[in-house]
C-alpha cells in the first residue's frame, strides 16, 4: 500500500518484502536473536530488517503506530481462532447428531428438578445440546464479524497526515471494513469481550453436558459406562472408573468465566484512548482458547465411545412418569384439563398405595376412575407409545426427532 | 389456538377470554386477591378464572406447563425490554452526534496512557463513544433475535400428546420462530446471558465515558463544567461541584458485571431440563435493567448540558503534541520514517531544553535540523492545521468527521 | 462527646438528645415527613431537629461530615448483621451436630468423583459440613473485627481542627478502636469486601450441601425423602417431590459471588479519598444478607426433617467399596502396600467376573490369593467392621466421630 | 512416622529416605525421566524409587492416597508462598513509611469526588496506603493459619485402618494442627479461596495506588515525575513518559478478581468428597502469585524513585479548600455549625465573584461577615497552619502523623 500511494518506491518495497521474508524464516528456524532493548516484537523486527537491508528498512513503520498495529494483530489472530472455534463447535454438533441418529427410539427418563418427570427419547435429549451449540456457533460468528474490522491507519490514536489507503490494506488482509474512528480503533477491545462472552457460555454448556454424563455413569444412575480411554481407573477397584476428563472440563468453567470477568474489569473506568491495561487482553484470550479448544475436541471424540445401558434407561423411564400423558388422553376426550389432572392424581395415589405403578393397571382399573377412558387408553401406559404421541414440532417422538434431524442435515 | 385445533369449544374460548380480561382489570385496579396457597401467578389466575366462569376455566391450562410458560413470559418481557434498551442506546447516540456536530472544529488533546499525545477534535472524540454504542446496539439486537423464539408447547420438558399448533401461537405473539427442542426450551436461559453480556459491556462503556468527564471536570483538567442539575454542591464551597451522577454510573458497572457472573454461575453444571435455580434469572435481569436504563437516559440528558471550556482544551492540545505530525511532514518529503523520527526527537529535546515548545519555532529553527523542511512546515505547528491534515477515513480532521457524521445520519 | 469537650453546652446537649428521641419516635411511627430537598437522611433529621428545638439543632453536625458518618453507619449496621450471621451459622452447625449424634453408626457410601469409593458413617459425612461452617464462622468473626473500628472524626477526609475525643465516641458506640488515618477512613470499604468474601464462601458451602441432598433424594440414589414442608409436589404425580428450596439456595450462590465481584470491581482503580461509587456498597450488602440469612435459617430447620432411608444407604455402601480396607489389612500383616494393592486388585477382578462382590467371599477364597490373610480378614468385608477400624483422628469410625463430637460440644 | 508406628522397618526407612534423596537430586539436575504412563508425579516418584531400591519402595504409599497428598502439597506450597506475600506486603509498607517520614510537612490537596476538598500532608496520604496494606497483611496471616492444617491420614476420603500417627507428621512438617474430618480434608479448598480473596483485595489496593500516581504524573496534575526506570518514553516526544508499569498493575486487577471468581465457581455445587474439578486450584493460585508478587516488589522499588513536584502540590492545595477549616474556626468560637457553614459560604461566594481566593482575604474582610472572627482567623487561611490544627488521632497534621509513624515503627 505504501508503494501504491507513493510513500515508498518500488525498489524499497521489494527490499522490505524480501527482508521480512528472511526475518520470518529466521524466526521460524529459531535463529532470530531477540534483544531486551527492542522493547517489543515490532521494534525487534524493524531493527533486524534495517541491519539486513539498510535504508528501506527505516521506512517500514511509515504511517503506523504500535497502538494500531497491536489492535490489528489481535484482530487477525482472533479472527482465525474464532474460525477454528466455529469448526470445533461444528464437529461436536456433528458427533452428537450422528449419535442421535442411532438412538431415535431409545427411551430415557426426562428429568426436572433431578426428579424423573416424563419419558423422552435419547436422541431428543442429545439434540438439546445440539441446539445449545448451534446458538454458540452463531454467537462466535457474530463475534467474528465484529472482530473483522481493519484498524491500521488509526496511528497512535489520531490517524495520520499521510495519504494512506486503508481500504486497500483491508482488502489485502481479508477484512470487509475499516474502523470508523481512530480513537475508538486503538482503545476498543470489545471484540475480545465478545469472544470471551461466547466462550464462557459455550464452556457453561459443556459443563452441563459433563455434569449429566457424570450422573449417568454413577453407580446409582447406571445409564452409561465410561470408555476406558476417557477415564482413570484403579487397579484395586476395577469397577471404579473416574470421569476425570468430564470433571476437569466442568471445573474449567470457572476459569473461562474468570477470563471474561477479568476483561470487563480491565475496561471498566478506563479513559480513552490507548492504555497499557489493554495488554492484559492477550493472556485472557489465550487462556480461554487453551481451555475451550481441547474440551470441544475431546468431547467430540468422547461421545461416540460412551456405552449406553439402554435397558436401565428404559426401566427408569416407565411407572408414574406416564401420568401426564394419561391426563392428556382424557383432555383429548374432552375432559377439562384440571379435572383430568385430578382424576389421574387419584389413580396414581391409589396405585402407589398398593405398591404398583401405572404400567400394572388394567382397562377396568382405568374405567373405574373415569368413563372417558377408551380401549386405547392402556396403550398410553407404555413409554414407547406415549413418547410416540408427543410429536408436535420440537417434541421427543421419533417422528418429530427425524424431522429435526433432517432440518439439521440440510444446513 | 386451543379453539382452532378443537381442544376447547368456541363458547369456552369466549368465556375464557372474557374472564381473563376481567382478571386483568382486577389486577390493574389492585383488586385482585392473591392467596398464599396459589403457589404462583399462573395458579392464582386460574383459580380466579374458575371462580368467575366455572368449567371452561378448568381448561385454561390445557397443553401447557409452568415450565414452558415461565420461559415464554421471560422471553416476552425481555423482548420488549431489549427494544427499550435499543431505543435508549439510540437516544444517547443521537445526543452525542448532535453535540459532535457543534464541535467539529474544537481542538482537544488526545491522550494515550493519560499523557497528552496528539491534538484531535472534540467531535472526533465524542464519535468514539458513538462507535462503541453502535456495537452495543447491534449486540442488543442480536440478543433480541435469540430471545424472540416461542417456547410454548414444550410442556414440562417433553412436549405434549395434544395436537397443538405452535406456529399459530408464535404468530399471534409476534415471534418469528418456535423452539426446536422441548428439553432445551425449558432449560435454556442463554438469551438471558446474551442480554446480560450486552448490558455489562454497555455499562462498561458508560463507565469509560463517566471516568473521562470526571477527569475533564476536575480542577486540574478544567475542560468542562458540570451542569448544576447533574452535580451536588456544597453551600460552603461553591466552587466544588461533585460529579455524583457520573460516579454512581461508574460504580454501578460492578453491579452489572456481577449480574452476568451470577447468571453464568447459576447455569454452570446444571443438568437438564428445568431446575428451580433458573428462577434466579428474573432478579438479575431486573437489576441490570434498573441500572442501565436510567443511566442511558440520564447521560443522554447530561451531555447537552455539559459546558466545555474550549480555551483550556485548546491550550492543552498544542506544544509537543505536534511532534508526530512534524515527523510525518518529513516522511511526506521522502525522509525515511525512522530518520524523521530521530530528527524531530532532536528538535523536541533542543526546544524543551530552552523552555520553549514546538509552536515557538521559526522556519530557520526547523531548517537547521533538516533541509527537507519547506516553507509550509511551520503551518504544521498549529494544532488546527495539523488536525486538518489527518483526514484519512476514521481520522479526526473536520473533513473526515463530517464524512462520518453524514454516514451516521443516513442510518 | 461534643458536650464533654465543650463544643456544645449541657443544655444544648439535653435539647438535642430529646429532639433526636422525638425524631426517632416519629420515624418509628411512620410520621416523619421526608422532603426531596433534604438530599439524604442526615440532612432530613437535622432539618426536623432544627424545626423542633431551634438553635441547638444547628450544632448537631459539629465536627463531622457525611463521609465519616456514612462509614460509621455501615460499620454499625454490618457489625450487628455479622453477629447475626455468626449466630445463624452456629444454629445450622448445631442442627447438624445434633443430627450427627443420632447417625453415628449409620453406614453410607463415601464418594469420590461421584463414584462409590469407601463406606463411611453418615455422622462423619454430616460433620464435614460442620467443619466448613466452623471456618465460615471464623471468617465472619475476623470480618467483624475489621468492621468494628470507629471512623468518626475523619470528617470529609481531612479530620477536624476541633478537639474531638474520638476514643470516647468509640467506647460509647461499643467499638474497640478508632481508624488510624482519616483519608483511609472515608475511602475504605475493605470491611465490606471481607463480609462479602465470607458470605460468598458460606453460600458456596450451602450449595454443596444442597447439591448432595438433591442427589440423595433423586429416585436413583434414594438415600432420603424430602419433607413435605420443604418440597413442592404435583397433585398428578404424588411420588414427585421437587427440591425447590435446595435448588433455589444452590442457584442463589451465583448471586452472592456476583455481589462480591461487584464490590471488588467498584473499588478497582478508585483514587482516594471518598467517591460516590462507594454508595453502591449498601445494596450489595443487603442483597447478600437477604440471600444468606434465610438460607442458613431454612437449612437449619430442614435437616432435622429430612427422612433418611438408611437401608438403601447401607446397601450401596458394601461390595467393592471395601477393597481398600482389605488391602490395608494386608499392609498391617507386613505386605508392601503396592503388593497388597495388586493382590486385592486380582481378587476384585476375579470376583466381579463371576458376578459376585467382596461380601460374598469366603476365607478360602481370600487365602487362595495370599497366605497373609488370617481368619479375621473376613470381618473386614463387612462395612460396619471396616468403618470401625478407620478410627484415626478425623476418621469415620463411630469411636473417632464420638471424640470429635465431644470436642465440638466443648466449644 | 511409618517406621515409628511399626508399618515399615528401620532398614526400609533408611532405604526409602536415601532413595527419595536421590530422586530429588535427579529432578534438581533435570535428569529425572518422566513417563506418560506414570499418570502423575506421585506415581512417577514411586516407580523410580522402586527401580532404585526395590521392595521397600513398594511401601512408600502406605497409609496415604493421592487425594490427601495433593491437599498436603497445596497447603505446604501455599503456606510458604503466603509467608512470602506477607514479607512483600511488609516491604512495600516499609517503603511507604520511609517515604512518609520525609514528607511530613509537604502539603497536598486532599480530594473527594476527584475535586479538591481540603489540604492534607503528603505523608498522611501515603499512610492511607499503609493502613490498607496493614489489613492485607492481616488477611494473609489469617489465610495462612487456615492453610496450616495437616490433612495426611485422610486417605482417599475415609481415613485409614492403619495406626497412623497424624500428630507426629504434623509436627515434622511444621503444622500446628491436623484436619478434623477426613471427608472435609480432601474436598476442602477453602484455604485457596482465602488466599485468593486476600490477593484480590490487595491487588485492588495496588490498582488504587497506581490510578493515583497515573493522575499525579499527568500533565494536568503535574504532582510528580515518573522515574525513567519505570516508564517507557518516546524518542520523538521526550516530554512523554508513559506509566506502563502502573497501567499494567492496574489492568492485572481484573485478572486476580477473575482467579477468585474461577475458584468460587469451581466449588459451587460440588458434592463431597474429592472431585477432579479441584485440580483447577493450582493454576489459579500460580496466576495470582505470579501477578501479585512482582507488582508488590516493583512498587516497593518505584515509590522511592518517584520525584514529587511539591510546589505544584502546594499551589493546588490552597484557595477555597480552606473553607471548611474557616467554618470550624467559627464553631470553636461558639457559632453553631450550620450558621458557621452559612457565613463561610457567603464569604466564598463573594470572594469568588471578584476573582480572588480565601488566601487573599484580610482580617477586615472576615470581620465584615462575622464578629466572631478574631485576629488569629487569618492564620487559618494558610494551608500549613490549617493542616497543623487537624491533629486529632488519625488526622493529617504533622504532629498526628508523627504519632502514627511512631506507632507503626513499634510493630
Amino acid at each position: 500500500m505504501l508503494a501504491k500511494v507513493g510513500l515508498i518506491k518500488a525498489g524499497e518495497l521489494r527490499a522490505i518484502v524480501k527482508g521480512l521474508e528472511q526475518v520470518e524464516a529466521e524466526i521460524a528456524r529459531g535463529r532470530f536473536k531477540f534483544d531486551i532493548s527492542d522493547e517489543d516484537i515490532h521494534l525487534a523486527i524493524e531493527r533486524r530488517l534495517i541491519a539486513m537491508i539498510g535504508e528501506p528498512g527505516r521506512k517500514l513503520h511509515t504511517g503506523r503506530s504500535r497502538n494500531d498495529q497491536v489492535a490489528l494483530d489481535m484482530r487477525l489472530y482472533l479472527r482465525d481462532e474464532i474460525a477454528a472455534m466455529v469448526a470445533l463447535v461444528g464437529a461436536l454438533r456433528s458427533a452428537l447428531i450422528k449419535l442421535a441418529k442411532r438412538q431415535i427410539r431409545t427411551i430415557i427418563p426426562g428429568y426436572t428438578h433431578l426428579q424423573r418427570a416424563q419419558p423422552v427419547t435419547l436422541a431428543h435429549h442429545l439434540l438439546a445440546y445440539v441446539e445449545m451449540l448451534g446458538r454458540d456457533r452463531e454467537r462466535f460468528e457474530q463475534a467474528a464479524a465484529r472482530t473483522s474490522v481493519m484498524p491500521l491507519g488509526a496511528g497512535a490514536l489520531a490517524a495520520s497526515t499521510l495519504a494512506l489507503d486503508r481500504r486497500m490494506v483491508a482488502r489485502a488482509l481479508g477484512f470487509k471494513s475499516v474502523t470508523a474512528n481512530s480513537i475508538d480503533a486503538v482503545s476498543d477491545r470489545d471484540f475480545v469481550v465478545d469472544f470471551l462472552s461466547a466462550a464462557a457460555l459455550t464452556q457453561v454448556h459443556l459443563s452441563r453436558m459433563c455434569e449429566e454424563i457424570i450422573l449417568w455413569t454413577s453407580a446409582e444412575f447406571g445409564f452409561a459406562m465410561l470408555p476406558d480411554e476417557f477415564s482413570t481407573g484403579s487397579s484395586m477397584m476395577p469397577q471404579k472408573k473416574n470421569p476425570d476428563l468430564l470433571e476437569l472440563i466442568r471445573g474449567k468453567t470457572g476459569r473461562v468465566i474468570g477470563d471474561l470477568v477479568a476483561m470487563l474489569t480491565i475496561l471498566k473506568g478506563l479513559p480513552l484512548a490507548y492504555n497499557s491495561d489493554l495488554q492484559e487482553d492477550k493472556e485472557r484470550v489465550f487462556d480461554a482458547l487453551d481451555t475451550l479448544k481441547p474440551a470441544l475436541d475431546l468431547l467430540a471424540k468422547f461421545w461416540p465411545m460412551l456405552r449406553f445401558d439402554t435397558k436401565r434407561m428404559r426401566a427408569a423411564a416407565g411407572g408414574f412418569a406416564l401420568a401426564t400423558d394419561l391426563a392428556e388422553y382424557l383432555v383429548g376426550c374432552g375432559v377439562a384439563f384440571r379435572e383430568a389432572h385430578e382424576i389421574v392424581g387419584a389413580i396414581v395415589r391409589e396405585t402407589a398405595a398398593v405398591g404398583k405403578t401405572l404400567e400394572d393397571l388394567s382397562a377396568s382399573d382405568l374405567a373405574r376412575h373415569s368413563r372417558a377412558f377408551g380401549k386405547d387408553a392402556l396403550a398410553i401406559l407404555r413409554a414407547e407409545n406415549s413418547v410416540a404421541l408427543r410429536k408436535v414440532e420440537g417434541g421427543p417422538a421419533p417422528s418429530a426427532v427425524k424431522v429435526r434431524l433432517k432440518e439439521l442435515g440440510r444446513r
